[in-house]
């Protein structure tokens, strides 16, 4: 359960939760120029692109949940249960582990434009990182300040989907959500005009009304269609800060702590949430414990090792003090 | 525009968030127990109780947009448009202009049981602190742990409601956003049960769908289920903090600027949320400027002068170096 | 559960469904110019009009769901549970027990003018037509060609509202149901524009999305919302004839059996559908077991006797043999 | 626009409406074991089964909408606007025209299981009845007692899918509109429990509040839900006429001329409603004009030549006279 958006209002910034019962001791990662990544059957040019983005380092591997590199190219995986298939290596084809995805694109490509070419041959395979840690079934958003593309690999191959909405949340498929939008194209922040009487005008009883009917639950579908209207109908804040903007859309689709409650009682709640900035090149985040901003920059792009921050939990309270 | 909820959970808090095209340079005010409050057509007790809640002030008087006292009663002032009726003085009766009667019950009441009793006689005026300055249409909701009411100054006269559900947004009255509520009672943080095919299950293609059909708009009436759902569903943060767990649920109730907007283009946001935290008697607040949160103790009760803490816009971002 | 439509749109007709679990023997019954009805509380003129309509007659008295009378002015009783309130007789007020309204309205007034002010000081008065069977719960609209009225007998009074919408359902109240409509004046016959996204246009993938939202269920607010939206996009069928319209319209809103299901495992059903026409004095009608339309003229206006056609059951199929 | 449903409860009954802004002049056609049919790309064997049916007689050839033939099994076409792709005529396939679909299989397989295996090939075609008639773009259902599948040739090839919902409707494809349905799937046509708050009961104000949240307009999708909803959850006619409650059924789903309007202001209204009883192998038929059941025996199975009833507009109105 995560949704991710990619706006290019004013700058590029590239939005995502992680929608989960629990969390498996994030951090953000910085990956730079030297690192040594091995990829089970693919390999690329060093020096590869510097990185950054939230996600856990396990036996010295980055397990991406998203990233930004240093030209500002992003991608994001995202839970796609009951859809994802993996397959096995194929000859003659980019043979790339789930979890191998993300970096391969981030240490490679500069552009959105590269990365469609180096993915038109992909093949993602079934391997894990480890024995204890199966795969698990993802799709993807990759995009710049030029688009965004969504990458799944189900039982009938890989699709790469253009996706001029910039917005990709979890099962079904991207064009189920792409055409469910459809029923509610008529939502608007403006108040509604009456069609449906001739006779009488309905009171506008409240502000807002014009957007009655936008789906307000936390499945994948509702989420969706909300990502779109806010991304298409809100504005920066006054500061002129984007990345202000980015945040209160992603609250309006964050989970609170048991608005989703899984069948052995545990609630799902968004466990973080970054705004990366593909100008100033700054990964910002939240997560549920603190709700305070937090950013990252990347920009100490050479090295040959991962340093990573710790997403801690503890709200950050600003105690004012009243005059005497 | 805005939206208040009181919850008993664990402890007494009382969230409120105020959605407006602008703000009017609100500030955070503790007026002390010795303060001169100047009734228009009554008086209370010195010293009355001291409080603290956010508004501005105007000639030297407090105009609280919400609030709460020393004793961990609460009360908050509302919108409710083409609803508020207004009335000359009445003899006989507690005649209390609309911005008159959080402070008046706060500085004098105990309780929502002494409030309810203070105001069974109750008329509101329709004087304005200045003649700058007309009268807001308003209703209220005061609430302690022991419940909520509803006061709304209609044509019709008073009415004083209990108010179960301890929920408040904008106009329509509250009656009738508790009967619209009755349509989405069956909606559930759990997985839906197949009810709709004898033959053959839907597939439950996505976590949350329990509660598919939830409204997602801004519209008063939509924002009420939303806040009945989400009291009912979540549970408090990992360090047991409710706080926390009443800024994710006003998170989804918020507004970002633009999700609703206004015939002239101006754009409807939260310009501020606020949580009054009854046991430690500590009044957090954001701002749409700044998501971080600020909190402000009432400690200082004696005194004659009003206090204010500036409720100030500039985003608080932690920059985080990373290791070398 | 019942639905009633007042429709100007060419000629005035009057149609309305009974939706109930069980019938209890209805017919179509004549009441003529000299038939002797018995008020509890007051008395009419003699010769009264003659009306049509359909009900049960009980111990020599017509129970008329509703019925149009000799001057056009219709008149239906729909179930109002726990909403409607009946008094006591009192002094100086037109007192008419539940089951009086229709029959001293249609009997008495010429007009929906006239029934404003013969009902403007109505007190509803619990009296049964018999011990056996004690009053039920009623709201009414009356109308001719000029508008309607909803009259609704509550526990803070008798209400007369114009209802401009000239639709009524169940309880709730009306003016809630007014203002449930608000949400959904935006609905429309004719295809959707896309208001929801500024960058790209989501597929109009089906007829009738400009739709999306209405209402599907039985409940009296969906029915509400449904009847006010058929009611003003629909037009006559080619052959001109308005009351095929009106059926259709009542189709869409009728109750297949099941549909709704009541604890005790029975299904509620539309017993019957009646579309008075007011220009040619026709009262229509069909039945759950019988789709054909009936006519029955009311064009015998003089006697002092009840006459009435049972309303069969009889599914009455033309079979068509096939040319050899 | 046109809605099919297929049902087992108690006999096969295979219902469908004809949703359009125009009528072709259709009628009932009957297809005897003798008939010529010449198919453009393949053969099938004398005598093969009889038929009945509506559609329009083009050139002699008949243009089936939908049918059943002498052992009950049905089939229907329904537009498929978008979606629907024909192809050239392909070496090794069953080559079908879109119009000779259905006569094909109704004509030579006496069940599902048979008709699943005839199609297993199936290459539909863009050849035309005529120069002057093009192609309409079409889905297919097929069922018998046993189940239903639908068939869909879109650009990725034939898609035969099995459809245990036995509901088809239009555009999007069949799996889209299955997913669609788990959104809706809790829905009820018994009273909703309450799951929305754990304080208090909201009221249950109005019968058929359980199916709250049931699309109600004319689309696609929403038609789909609605008839899946119907058909589990209504209940044979007193009578123990299933026919009875299938036209019930359908006519929730039929439109009303002009709830679908169209940019060249014309309405889309329902043409004609069929339901084919399967066990008397009788066709009966409803028309926008008429809505008394008109009915025809497929009895006359022998003959080379099609025979056919119009199917006329008259309003067919059984007028009563009252008793003197």
């Amino acid at each position: 359960m995560c949704t991710a958006i990619s706006d290019n209002g004013g700058r590029h910034l590239f939005g995502r939760s992680l929608d989960l019962e629990c969390s498996y001791g994030e951090s953000v990662i910085t990956l730079p120029r030297a690192f040594r990544f091995y990829f089970a059957h693919t390999e690329i040019k060093y020096p590869h692109y510097a990185m950054i983005g939230a996600g856990v380092i396990h036996g010295g591997v980055p397990l991406y949940y998203d990233g930004m590199n240093e030209y500002g190219l992003c991608a994001a995986a995202l839970n796609f249960p009951a859809r994802a298939v993996y397959q096995e290596r194929r000859e003659g084809k980019l043979n790339l582990a789930s979890f191998e995805l993300i970096p391969y694109v981030l240490m490679s490509c500069e552009s959105l434009s590269e990365a469609r070419e180096a993915l038109s041959e992909l093949n993602v395979t079934a391997d894990a990182v480890s024995a204890s840690l199966p795969p698990t079934p993802l799709h993807y958003m990759i995009s710049d300040g030029t688009g965004a593309v969504v990458v799944e690999a189900m039982a009938d191959g890989v699709h790469i989907h253009e996706n001029p909405y910039g917005v990709l949340t979890n099962s079904p498929e991207l064009p189920y959500q792409v055409l469910n939008l459809s029923g509610y194209m008529g939502l608007d922040s403006r108040a509604p005009e009456n069609r449906i009487s001739k006779e009488v005008d309905p009171e506008n009883y409240s502000r807002g009304l014009g957007a009655y009917g936008l789906p307000g639950d936390y499945s994948s579908t509702s989420r969706f269609v909300r990502a779109v209207f806010l991304k298409n109908h809100t504005r920066p804040t006054a500061s002129g800060c984007d990345v202000g903007r980015m945040f209160h859309i992603m609250d309006s689709l964050a989970v609170p702590d048991g608005a989703i409650t899984l069948p052995d009682g545990r609630g799902v709640r968004t466990v973080y949430t970054s705004v990366a900035d593909t100008a100033d090149k700054i990964y910002y985040f939240t997560t549920y414990g603190c709700r305070r901003i937090r950013g990252v920059r990347l920009d100490k792009l050479e090295g040959e090792f991962l340093s990573s921050v710790s997403i801690e939990e503890h709200e950050d309270i600003l105690f004012k003090e009243l005059p005497i």
